[in-house]
């Protein structure tokens, strides 16, 4: 890109000294100086301007709806779908809105609870649906400004489904949702992106197809800022529709509603609810084969690809929105055969950014949250402002206090049964523990057979980076260095890597080598020995339960242990060490011996007590090794350690 | 340093869940989180407290005593002798107060404007001595307010000379040192470090020797910090006025004042104005070789290393102030000799760093004052905070103005006669100014024989560091590439390095490759088709006088060059390439071909047509290769270039 710019200047040879010069005058710097190096635009615009812009790229994009989960556990679940179907790209998701439901509710089934979660907690972009009808003023006035207090931009304004079979208008209102998008713009001006609905075979309630084409435009005068359609079945349908809507002056973007049939049942309730007509070509090939699941999913799916595929070679459409069911496979599978299914995403920082606005200049955190991040989240939720650049030192990061951490979205996806299973009905001593550790770092079966895919501290299987260390941690945790974090050491690779690569092409990245570990109190003392060798070398902070803390940080100073160099831009450093955070981390790392394993057995059962044991009298270790371009030496330090203990 | 800090915490399995724990409950961050990485930690302490840190550390140091040059040509020299000797680490300097010669005004010359030069632009920790008598309670504030409104800490407080020979006590007046102490200590609480003289043999004045050590406490006791004595010829005399200042109750530094004997002239004159006796034993030796100034330095250096060892082996004496009498190779030799001159002094940033207390924070700059770091630090003079971790990108960095840049310390050390015989008495085209430049790569005479040791945007002779470079320089400058600034690309050397290291040891430094240069707009033609090909790897900055700009820049964000990974320590990234302080730096680059070179010669002379001609038609450009794991390619482009134009 090739800026032409013009600068009036007076710097010429005869009236330079007098003054004038391009630069200005004012005494100090603009405190705007202070911005976050851009590093990821998405992280910056609002949803119309990066729709906009991938219009303008010639980028095809795609965008996933969900309903809100009846339980707590589904709602586990569904966040874990998010973040798997959020890997694959999607421009946003969008929520829907049930008013029996409670939808603006604390409840952790809530729609505006689940919004929250996708916004913050995964960081995807996000659209609240809202509906207006039976609702007062100040009741919607109240949901809007929550979803803005939690970080919410985007609403998806509808009026809803009248109660009764025969519904009247009500005076002064929320009869249409015209009347929602024109009180969201009153109200909250243009803090919100707004989306309507629109209907390719027009509105079933509609006089005509062409009365409720007006509606459209109605709205979209109103303040929307987009559209997305009701589902259809062929592709003429919604480029008709298009093309009419165009006709009378609507200018704004149109996108397809896009339902690949996922089964018998759920396509004749769909249908039932929208009032819409089953194309005879699909009811003949449905209904033969109406109790395999497989064939009709496999057809549906073959149908979604193929009318995907004329919508976008008609070079109208530029955005496909899927509506899942809440299911991943039928949707993933036809995104990933249009080849917009992002196979391998592009990390923009080395940890998951969440989407609240005011966190969008976030550049950094402390390294002790890595297999946490939504933990992070939450405890840093108060917080004003967010390092931008920096971590700096302070005595003080005010993390959020532990007593609401059994949230629900902190909680393991895994049921006591199944963790029981993992981490062993019966503890016979501190070496059952060292095992289980052991079978989580290897993969393989447990002496029960079982696999070991998560621990308290990790949710998910090893991550593929870690596995590059797994021969020496699988060695460690054997004799009782228990690991729960770690990264090897990396001397500039391609920010493209596959494994160690995030942020822009075209840069390097590069870590110091990090271990973080339980261990006994006699393996701390030899560990402390052996460190005097390794002083200038290694950082390290040993803690326990009660706080008691070793270090050699100097000052307490952070410790950037991840960095990346990129053309054109500043350093990145978005992970560092911060001895005083650390005081934080360890309160919330002991906590989850007790919370999620301990707690698993009978009170007063010896299982019980021997996790309390380790809980109460174990170290929580962490070691740097900030010579990043030679062999990571963490090995050799805990080497030496067993070796002085022998 | 290993802490043992015990936090209370009721994170214990009971407890935890009621909500304690150790971590604060503020709901948002402290600011003082933004603070500086401490880097170094003489840039954070105030002057007593590096004294007591070096001190504890059983470090050996010297401090070196200056007068106010006579001339503005004096002027110049001195601040070069500053930069020289400041190389050899002092722990301060400080500067006389000549009541006679307007020592508070703003002149190039006054001892306030000395001093000012000293801290801001040297960097150097700096006393300023103030004298009290025969002025008024007002004079002596404006002097403290001014002091300290130019970043000064630090004032030596003295009497000063009474005016005639029959002094008497004013009332209500500054009659005594004390008094002065007294002023500072009402009007300033304890923003000043104080010192006071201190005199071995007993003031001149003084009653007695126990009187005016009387007096001396009185000093300290009325808030002096440290004590500095007047000159000594034996070790001894220092010692027992030691033991007697403690005997008495004086507890803090006694710093002994050296002088070592430079020539016959001003040893009387010292003497006579001191009103001390010179030893028999050291008149025996000189009167012979009174005639003979190296006879008598080499003796004063031989006499001064003897006297200084007997004080260091004492024990008691921590720290050597020098009377330089602003001469350079007495006091350098000593010092040498005595092994406290700092051979390979440590940077602890790649730029020199300026000791005002509102600049210490500041740890980015850019690249382009790299050779005038003395016209950067009072072009941002004005700004109220620095950069401090991070540039940000702004859109107006708001540097002052350039009418006053002809500040006599931003000018040619050289004179006019000098700067003629470098850059031509008579200029017959371009190619004269190539030669110019390239003479000043090469180290080659021109073609009149004389060297070229400075240019105008370079008063010193080629750093080591681009010395890296000289063999690809000279071929370019020969051509047309007119080079002004320029750095290798440095991929992980240590930090210790001599050549391209800075900052704490155990560390690594890193560079992009950097090159700026004037050229011609034909070769800037040829230059933007061949960076097509760098598109991705160079980034480019492009501009005339006029300011047409031409870049590649994404979204004007800075682009850090240097950069530097420490142990236990976030990321420093000192000097960065900002695309809109590059449109502040053009004007004084463009206006120095004007302001040193165009100016030598005569008006309507083709000399200085010339160089208008250049200064008009010609573009200032900056190339970085980002990519620093490779060979740097800034030369392949430069020649890729000159190819396509043949």
């Amino acid at each position: 890109m090739v800026n032409e710019t013009q600068h009036t200047c007076s710097a010429s040879s005869s009236s330079r000294s007098d003054g004038g010069s391009s630069s200005g005058s004012e005494s100090s710097k603009d405190n705007s100086r202070c911005s976050t190096p851009v590093l990821d635009s998405d992280r910056h615009e609002r949803l119309r301007e990066k729709m906009r812009r991938r219009q303008d790229a010639g980028d095809k994009w795609f965008s996933l709806e969900f309903f809100p989960p009846r339980t707590a556990n589904a709602a586990v679940n569904l966040i874990s779908r998010f973040d798997r179907m959020g890997a694959g790209g999607p421009l946003f998701i969008d929520v829907t809105w049930h008013p029996a439901g409670d939808p603006g509710s604390d409840k952790e089934t809530s729609s505006m609870i689940i919004a929250n979660t996708a916004v913050n907690y995964c960081g995807l972009e996000t659209i609240l649906h809202m509906t207006c009808c039976h609702q007062t003023k100040d009741d919607i006035t109240g949901h809007l400004q929550k979803a803005k207090r939690l970080g919410l931009k985007n609403i998806m304004a509808l009026r809803g489904d009248p109660a009764g079979e025969e519904w009247e208008e009500e005076v002064e209102g929320f009869n249409y949702a015209v009347d929602l998008v024109k009180h969201i713009r009153n109200e909250f001006d243009d803090y919100f992106d707004i989306c309507v609905a629109g209907y390719p075979k027009g509105h079933p309630e509609a006089e005509s197809y062409e009365a409720d084409l007006r509606h459209l435009k109605e709205k979209v005068s109103a303040g929307a800022d987009f559209i997305i359609t009701q589902l259809f079945f062929r592709s003429e349908t919604f480029l008709k529709f298009m093309k009419d809507c165009q006709a009378i002056g609507i200018t704004c973007p149109i996108i397809p509603g896009i339902f690949p049939i996922q089964g018998y049942h759920s396509l004749r309730q769909l249908v039932k609810l929208s009032k819409l007509e089953v194309p005879q070509e699909i009811k003949d090939v449905i209904e033969p084969i109406k109790d395999n699941d497989a064939a009709i999913r496999n057809y549906g799916v073959e149908l979604a690809v193929s009318m995907c595929r004329e919508l976008l070679d008609s070079g109208m459409v530029h955005g496909l929105h899927f509506y899942t069911l809440n299911r991943e496979v039928a949707t993933t599978e036809v995104l990933k055969r249009l080849g917009i299914w992002k196979e391998d995403p592009r990390r923009p920082l080395p940890w998951a950014v969440s989407a609240h606005p005011k966190r969008r200049v976030e550049d950094v955190r402390p390294i002790f949250w890595a297999s946490r991040p939504k933990s992070y989240i939450y405890r840093t939720q108060e917080w004003d402002d967010f390092p931008n650049g920096r971590w700096g030192n302070s005595s003080s990061p005010a993390f959020g206090e532990l007593k609401d951490y059994y949230l629900f979205y902190l909680k393991s996806k895994s049921p006591r049964e199944e963790l029981l299973k993992m981490w062993g009905e019966e503890l016979t001593g501190e070496e059952s523990v060292f095992e289980v550790f052991t079978c989580y770092i290897t993969g393989e079966p447990n002496r029960n057979g079982y696999k070991v895919t998560c621990m308290p501290w990790n949710d998910d299987p090893l991550a593929t980076e870690t596995n590059l260390l797994k021969e020496q941690l699988e060695k460690v945790n054997r004799r009782g260095i228990l690991t729960i974090n770690s990264q090897p050491n990396i001397n500039g690779k391609p920010s493209t890597d596959p494994i160690v690569g995030w942020g822009p092409s075209g840069g390097y990245v590069f870590q110091k080598a990090y271990l973080e570990f339980f261990t006994s109190s006699e393996i701390v003392t030899a560990l402390l020995k052996v460190l005097k060798k390794y002083e200038l070398r290694v950082n390290y902070h040993i803690v326990n339960v009660k706080g008691q803390n070793i270090t050699n940080a100097p000052d307490l100073q952070p410790n950037a242990v991840t960095w990346g160099i990129f053309p054109g831009r500043e350093i990145i450093q978005p992970t560092v060490v911060d001895p005083v955070s650390f005081l934080s981390w360890k309160d919330e790392a002991f906590a989850l011996w007790i919370e999620q394993w301990a707690k698993l057995y009978e009170e007063e059962s010896p299982s019980r007590m021997i996790i309390q044991y380790i809980h109460d009298n174990y170290y929580l270790v962490n070691l740097v090794d900030n010579d990043f371009p030679l062999e990571n030496c963490l090995w050799q330090v805990v080497e030496d350690t067993f070796e002085l203990l022998n």
